[in-house]
Parts: C-alpha cells; structure tokens; sequence
C-alpha cells in the first residue's frame, strides 16, 4: 500500500515551481516570446516561441540546473556539484555553480566537441573526459563522487530539474494569458515534466503536446504503451532527444501530456532551416522538432494559441546539416 | 540666401518622426532588445542590440516604406509607389503596399537572387527585371514610373523614408532610458540618418557612430573630407552597404555624426559568426559591421551604455560566408 502510494506522489509541486523562479530569477533571463505572421498563416494557428535559445547557457536547462544548485546548503554547495552530459545540461550545471563560486565536475566523452567542453570550462566547470561507453561514464562518474562528495544533478529525472524546467510556461502563461496547447520537444522529458506540473496546476485545460525523432520515438512508444520504453543508442540530428524516459519524468508524462508527435530528421532539418530564414533565430535541431511536427499536423493546431518552447541554440555553425547534404 | 537656407533646413524633423510612429505601429513589431554578458565581458561596454532583424520583412527598412506607404493620399495611393531595389528595402516596401492594398513595382537587375524576387512577390509586389547597369535600370524604371505615375519611394533619400528610420531609436530611448552612444551600419546613411533626426532631438549628450566596411568606406572619406564621396562599384561582404550618402541624409550625417568607423571583411565575417553562435541570432554581414567595429575599438566603448542597431536578418543560409572558405 505504501509503495503503490508513493508510485503515484508527485516528485515535485507547484509550489516548488513556485520556489524555483524565486530562487533562479537572479540568474537566469526573462526570454522573449516572438510571433512570426509567416507561420501562423502556414499554420492556420498562433503561435508564440518563447524563445530559450537566448536563455544564459543557451538552452532553457539552466532553469533547472540553478534550481538545484542554488537550493544546496551552504555544506552541500562546499563539495560541489557533478553530473555527465556532453550537452547543454553540462554547460547549464557549469554556469550555475560557476555563479555560486562553487566547483562543478562534468564527465564528459573524450570524444565529445572540443568547443563544447570549452564552453564549460568558460562557465568554470571542469570536465572529466571519460571513454565513449555508458561503462566507462559509470565507473569514472562514481569515482569523481567518491572523490569529492559533490551532489549528483541528473539532467532530467531530478525533482529540483523538474521544477526549475516548470518556471517557463510559468512566465510563458504570465506574458500570454490563456494558451490553447503548449508544444516541447522530449527527449529524457524534463521540459515536457516541468510543462506538465506547472500547466495541470495552473491551466489544466490547456493541452500539451510533446514532440520527438521519428528516428528516437522512445516517448511515443512509451506513451502508447503505458511503460516507459528505451533504446539503446539512436541515431537522430536532434541529439537533444535521444535519452529515454526516467521514473519522475515519466511521472508526469503519463499523466499530463495529450499526445507524443514525430517528425522525420527530413522533416527536422527543413522545419530548422525555415525557422532561421523566416524567424532569424538559431535553433538546434532539437527544438525544430515542435514545429515540424505542426507542420505536419495542421488539423491539431488550426485555431489554437499554441506555445512553443525554443529550447536550445547550441549548434555547430560549421556543420549545418542543410551544408551536408 | 534662398539658397543657402534650403541647404540648412532639416528635410525631416522630430515631428516628422512622432508622426511616423504613431502611422507605422500598426504595420511594424516593436523589436526586443537583447542584452549578451559575453560580448559585455568581451568589450567592457554594455551592449543593447535593438534586434531589427525580427522586424517585418526582416528588417529596418519597413519602418521608412512604412512611413512613406501609409502617409500618401488615397488618390496617390491609387497609383501606387515604385522603386529600384533588389534588397530589403524592395522587399519592405512590398510588405507596405500588400498592407495598405495597393500597387508596388520594384526595378530589380534579372541577376538578383530568385528567391529575394519571390519574396517581394510574396508580399504582393511586382518585380520588374532590368539589366545589371545602372543605365538599364534608370530607363526601366522611368518607364515604370511614366507608365503608371506611381510614387518613387527612394531607399534612403526620401525624407519620409528617414523619419520612419527614426522611430528605432525612439524605441530604444523609450526601452532603455538613457544611453551614451548608438551605433548603427552606414551605407546610404537611411538609419544613421533618422538616428541623428531622433537622438539630437530627445538625446543630445549621446554618442551617434556609424559603422561601415573598409572595402565600401565613402561614408568615411565623406565624414573625414566634409562632403560626399562616392564610390562607383565597392565589393563588399556588407551589400546592404555599398551605396552612397545623398543629400538628405548627408545632411544629418556630416552634422550629428560623432565618427564613423571601419571594419575590414574578415573582422565583419568574424562578428558575425560570433552573434550566431553567442546570442544565437541570425544578422546579415551588413548588420555585424558595428559590433565588429566595437570589438576593434574597444576604448571607445569602454564603461559606457551602447545601443546597437541590428538592421537585419535576410541572408541565404546556403551560401554562408564562413563556408565558402
């Protein structure tokens, strides 16, 4: 009896949401949300990005990864932080420990883009280069925590990610008003879980869409199956999106979201690319996948003040995808 | 003594611009502004870029066609306007006339791009095609003009067109309160222009720069020897840049102007690349001239509040210029 209750708890409330956006406010930036007359005539709906890829770090995990850093104890904040993500959750964690003054260690592949771990080592993380396994990730994670006692952030499945990823549609529903539907890519579904704790607390009925690969539907599998559903090592240019669900996302996935959409990487790259024409934005292929997947299904949208979340803008301008083909 | 009176009196004024805000709101966005702490650790100063790239038809332009469009009377109105243009201002001044409903040719050399052509079209004008000669376009769109009496619209000449380019840094001083300087890209001197008509109005104290390719730098040699020096064909990355100052706006540059600055093309490709990938916004190479040049010059900048003016965002993403190398 207990178990099956604690099954169905909340990993996190509104009311932590709530303490999130107090705690983060400092440190993070209020983003825009732009309209383009473009793609609500495409549409036949309005739309409003909110616009994450100005957020600091460039990409809305910073949300998040403040949350559960400035929410330490002066004794925890001590021993610091770690995590492994060769992704933005790794350049998140590294600015928002770099902003406390405390130390961040990231295990990041040796393999991984040389600008990325740059990058974190600009925000003051440091980076633990581990072999290209999830093995090697294990064994050399475990060892930095041993060494150091640092507080293990996951970039999605933890409660205090959940909730600080909450704080934007949050100040989405703030600036808009009523919304008909919100849209956000999935990939480990922190942002969709943040989406769905914040929306069924203060606009239940606004509909929330989750928007995935074609070529990494673990969350569509997942959704349709009522069980969550992982691959092992998918191949997608959305590399945002290819970690699979966790138990405190899956939470809230099951219990909120209306329906999981899919979009080809063809799809993807064109929907990338037209948003950079048309809106004059960089967005990672990432967070092209919400408006692909509008694209593809106008019936859902037509009508509908629809938010979409512009998750990221961390992109290699050297390698466009619309460049190799 | 007629004479020299006319020669000294304002082709706009700030009544001008007041007249023209209050026309173009309901056909222009109001831009956000965005602020970067990279580039402000970069170059001591604090930077606001007023993103004009977000505008309508992708560019600051609109404000003037604008301006011009919704000023006429309905009986000229009828006729239509009409211009020579195969960039952003051809493409604004069709948005304008497809908002009011009325007729727009714009003279465009048959060797510009298709798809800038398709884009004036798809905002209802009319691309009339001439060869690439200075002498084929005057004779085509005399003709145009004979043929239909529509009004001509010039780029940047048109006093209208200037006090339209003024409510930019209107906006800005409304957003921002006080600045120390604004800089903004030259080339016909349309922006710089209507930034010089507001700012010595409601701003005096603040610094005007304007920014401008080594490769095209007549603004410069026109600033420095005191009257307009024009180039005949400069080859430039900026191409938005390559015209030279008129009387109108030669009016207003050679009097309220603080300096004008240069970049060469390697420094304008590299502060271009450097605002996609640091505030992941898409800006033509015209519009990466005055960060360029701020980041050439940083004393200048140092410890003071800038305005930058982000002009514009139309760029073909598969030609990029750091791709073609």
């Amino acid at each position: 009896m207990d178990g099956i209750t604690d099954a169905a708890k909340a990993p996190a409330t509104y009311e932590d949401v709530l303490a999130a956006h107090a705690r983060i406010k400092p440190y993070i930036l209020r983003t825009p949300i732009l309209t383009s007359s473009y793609f609500n005539q495409l549409t036949g709906a309005q739309l409003f990005f909110k616009c994450e890829n100005f957020q600091k770090a460039g990409a809305f995990k910073v949300r998040g990864a403040c949350n559960a850093v400035f929410g330490l104890t002066d004794e925890q904040a001590a021993k610091g932080v770690a995590t492994h993500s060769s992704g933005n959750h790794g350049l998140s964690l590294s600015y928002a420990a770099g902003r406390r003054g405390i130390p961040c260690k990231v295990v990041v592949p040796r393999t991984a883009p040389e600008a990325k771990k740059a990058a974190m080592r600009g925000y003051g993380g440091e980076v633990v280069e581990c072999e290209p396994s999830t093995s090697s990730r294990e064994a050399v994670f475990a060892e930095v925590v041993a060494q150091t006692g640092a507080e293990f952030v996951h970039p999605y499945n933890d409660p205090r990610v959940i909730a600080g990823q909450g704080t934007c549609s949050k100040e989405m529903m703030e600036d808009l008003g009523g919304l008909d539907a919100v849209i956000a890519p999935i990939g480990g579904g922190g942002m969709v879980s943040g989406t769905c704790l914040t929306l069924s607390e203060i606009s239940p009925t606004t509909e929330i869409y989750a928007a995935e690969p074609e070529a990494a539907d673990d969350a569509y599998q997942s959704f349709k199956s009522g069980h969550i559903v992982a691959y092992d090592a998918p191949v997608t240019i959305a590399d945002g999106l290819k970690v699979p669900l966790k138990e405190n996302t899956w939470h809230f996935v099951s219990r909120y979201v209306t329906d999981v959409l899919l979009a080809s990487e063809e799809e993807i790259v064109a929907a990338m690319k037209l948003t950079w024409e048309r809106m004059k934005i960089v967005m990672e292929p990432s967070c092209a996948v919400p408006l692909a997947t509008i694209l593809k299904n106008p019936e859902i949208f037509r009508g509908k003040r629809v938010g979409v979340v512009v998750t990221g803008g961390n992109v290699d301008l050297d390698k466009l995808p619309w460049m190799t083909k």
